[in-house]
């Protein structure tokens, strides 16, 4: 039965090469970028990275790599 | 006896397909959604999500993957 | 030698099915509930379950299950 | 080369048995109690606990299963 | 499918033997300094450190090791 | 070509038997001891601790075991 459960991981793969939102645990922050790379911890590699404070356009950070247990959702760039 | 007890995730297994409530772990925010996808983890794929901030109605945000560590509970909405 | 030492889990084993209290970790709130899984992460799925704020009681909450990390403490109901 | 190395744990499981003193993460908060049992995670069964909040005695809790991930220091009591 | 998708810890094995920015978690802190180790759990290892405190330079560390949960990102000084 | 890269755990090893500081994640505080063991999670084991608050020198802690997760650095005595 758990082997026809289709992962959540599966979400994230399906983004790769576009454009998401990683929103950090705790702080008021998302980072924005092009989705290069994912691992089974949800450890994320972006490119053309934005940061939004409290919904407003921060710097621009360019590669990143961002922790996965520090993440608390990724969402598809609406 | 270990393999006689029932597991947690069986609990949210149970839940799939049905709408839920997310609680996030040191905010007072909550995300209710339809569950589309769990893990051994407890990262959950939602789709249909709305955010409750101390329990009033917040913003729509669709489809999101929440890490699992930063899930504090997952109820079945009531 | 590790073979023979007991394991914590154990004792929580040895509380499925009776009521027990949950402590949240960085939170001031317990859940009380009838332990009705547990799992070696120590996630915990309870039901009847009912919350206590700063030691007063709260809402009803029913069906719960719980992520082990944010969990603090595990006791038998006094 | 590893092989040789002591492991942390062996100086918990050399506490089995004897008083010790839980200091809890980012809480003011620590537990002493006898260690009954403890796993590789650093998840500890005490017995006979009494609560120190800001190194003042608190309130007696007796058995406790404390998740090792919330601990930040276990020592033997002085 | 997996097998083909690119890891984030590749972009940080690119890194090695080059200066990176680590951003720490909930702390308005960075560490900047030549990457001379790193793992799966993205534990690094830093010579030549130098802390940032709101951007504005801090200590010079040396050499540190910093634990890979507590990191938010790394990237590479721009 | 990663068994060929260098792990930070080498780094600690080296350290065994010397004077290490021990950075909380969190808290203005840190902890300085001689390194008696360490493990892959980080746990350390320290002797002749010292507690420091905000850089001053607080208590003396003698046998202290730290769980990995809740450093944020280690780094050997200036």
């Amino acid at each position: 039965m758990v082997a026809s459960i289709v992962l959540p991981i599966k979400k994230v793969y399906a983004l790769l090469d576009s454009k998401i939102i990683v929103e950090i645990k705790d702080e008021r922050r998302k980072l924005q970028g092009r989705l290069v790379a994912v691992d089974e911890y949800l450890n994320v590699h972006l490119e053309e990275t934005t940061e939004f404070i409290n919904d407003s356009r921060g710097r621009t950070l360019g590669t990143v790599v961002i922790r996965g247990n520090n993440i608390l959702t990724i969402a598809p760039t609406l």
